[in-house]
């Protein structure tokens, strides 16, 4: 029997729900791969009675010195100090998975250089729409395809306000406040709200699509907050709905994009996406269209594609 | 460089198309996965002028016996001799990759066995939805989840046959004559109306899904030839539309299924598949709903599954 240790950086939402289904689903897995996937240690601070103690380690040295860990999974989020603990663990060989999309968009080059440099795989399924597998298939299967256009709804915050806004005739700052009573929506959404988010995985998505990196900063974006009742009724009188749209493809060999409020038509397939829902359609010359749909956030949800990646890493045979 | 050298077995639709897109995107897939893909041998009768013609043999032994072919690729259809050829390839050492559903289904136990026994790589993206990536999302990324219900529309003759009645409000024997002479349908329709392609697919599904094999002519089936304008009519009065729903699920630990027309609601996500078009919705524990979406049939869309399931062995250093 193969072992993979994992080393989980902070046990939040989304790596507090990875550490989860690796524990309810230790059988399905290890059948699935053939290898005992264990965590053995957490970078943190214990606040979950049912995590042994002994995990925990407020000294990132602890997991990078350990040669037992195979796989350093980096659910912090934010810049830094998450970008350095992943170069770091590569540059001691160990294999990254991450769910951090504005580390991934702002380190892509080094991250992506010093994985191959190490020969250690570097994987962010977890970081463009939650559950959905959109970065393997784009990386897998699809890659016999020459990529024209990716759009989609992939920032489910924004997605859940405007669901609301539309549906129940309430002002954004009616919608946001209900939002954050009922937990959907962080404290602080202005990431969210501002679009930032929603470039950042734009951002990834156009790198592994069409091999340029353009900096989420310099992606064209406007949020939503400054949306009003009156644009949603006007929408609604036109059978349309107002979507935060990212968009990316290629016009006579440009790379154009941005991320803005759009209306579209309820016949469009994007227009099936309500609440926390995200779809992307993803376009290229052999393939035609593929649209993913389905949950874009959660701490399941997303720990599912941190979890995938450290399966797939896991089938390789940790190589 | 490496080099990775393929064999196609049939060069008709799906094989010619494979052919077509190792050709035209060349450098990409060079590019993408550090390794040359040549197509050394193709099994058949030469019938394209644009293809070498010293690549074309009668004779299967001068594709096993070659030891320098890595990936037979079998596209000829039907369940024999396509099995047996698949067999024979394995135990001389080389991968397969298939489009071929109705061999894949019929020989799921052997075919997999005979791939482990061997070491070697059995992959058959495009035997289920055509470029739509669906069972390497299943294989990948979705794996950590336990799943739980698979539930879609996956053959496009008859999608495209119950949309034309749909919308034009012809009669089942009208829709098919008018698809056929427009050769959209084959001319023997007869294992896509009656449900059986649909039947096969499920079957691969299912296996991959719930690691339950049920033959495909185990799955209780109804096809499409006794629906009728007023069976449409009816559904379109009750903003309903009829669709062959494919359907597996665990129900109390008991694995359930069936192929058969349905009216659905407008509001159901596989209510947008219209056409030629494919959907298929996937429910786990973990990641929750996932639907994919995208075109079931065609010559570049179900070879660029064929090729994705070549390029992913070639990424893996042809190991």
């Amino acid at each position: 029997m193969n072992k993979l240790n994992v080393a989980i950086l902070g046990l939040g939402v989304v790596g507090g729900g990875t550490y989860d289904i690796l524990q309810t689903n230790r059988d399905l897995i290890t059948e699935r791969t053939g290898c005992e996937i264990e965590v053995k240690r957490i970078f943190g601070r214990r606040h979950r009675e049912d995590v042994p103690e002994e995990l925990f380690t407020l000294n990132y040295d602890d997991i990078l010195n350990d040669p037992e860990i195979d796989v350093v999974c980096e659910t912090l989020g934010g810049i830094e100090p998450s970008r350095s603990f992943m170069l770091e663990a590569m540059k001691r060989g160990k294999h990254v998975v991450t769910a951090n999309k504005a580390a991934v968009a702002a380190g892509w080059d080094e991250l992506n250089d010093q994985a191959k440099a190490n020969g250690v795989r570097f994987l962010y399924e977890a970081s463009v729409c939650g559950g959905m597998p959109v970065l393997s298939a784009i990386r897998g299967n699809l890659s016999a395809s020459r990529f024209l256009e990716v759009r989609g709804i992939i920032n489910s915050t924004t997605n859940y306000i405007l669901s609301k806004m539309a549906r129940e005739g309430k002002s954004y700052e009616e919608a946001l406040k209900d939002a954050q009573a009922m937990g959907t929506v962080e404290r602080d959404p202005s990431s969210d709200v501002s679009g930032m988010d929603s470039a950042n995985k734009l951002c990834i998505l156009m790198s592994l699509l069409f091999g340029t990196h353009i900096p989420p900063e310099d992606i064209p974006r406007t949020g939503i907050t400054e949306l009003t009742k009156e644009d949603m009724a006007e929408a609604e009188r036109n059978q349309q709905v107002i979507k935060l749209v990212a968009h990316g493809w290629l016009e006579d060999g440009e790379l154009k994009c941005y991320v803005r409020p759009e209306r579209i038509g309820r016949d469009d397939p994007l227009a099936m996406a309500n609440d926390e829902k995200n779809a992307l359609i993803v376009t290229s010359d052999m393939s035609g269209i593929n649209m993913f749909y389905g949950n874009g956030a959660g701490p399941l949800v997303t720990g599912s594609a941190v979890a995938g990646d450290i399966l797939s890493i896991a089938l390789m045979g940790g190589k």
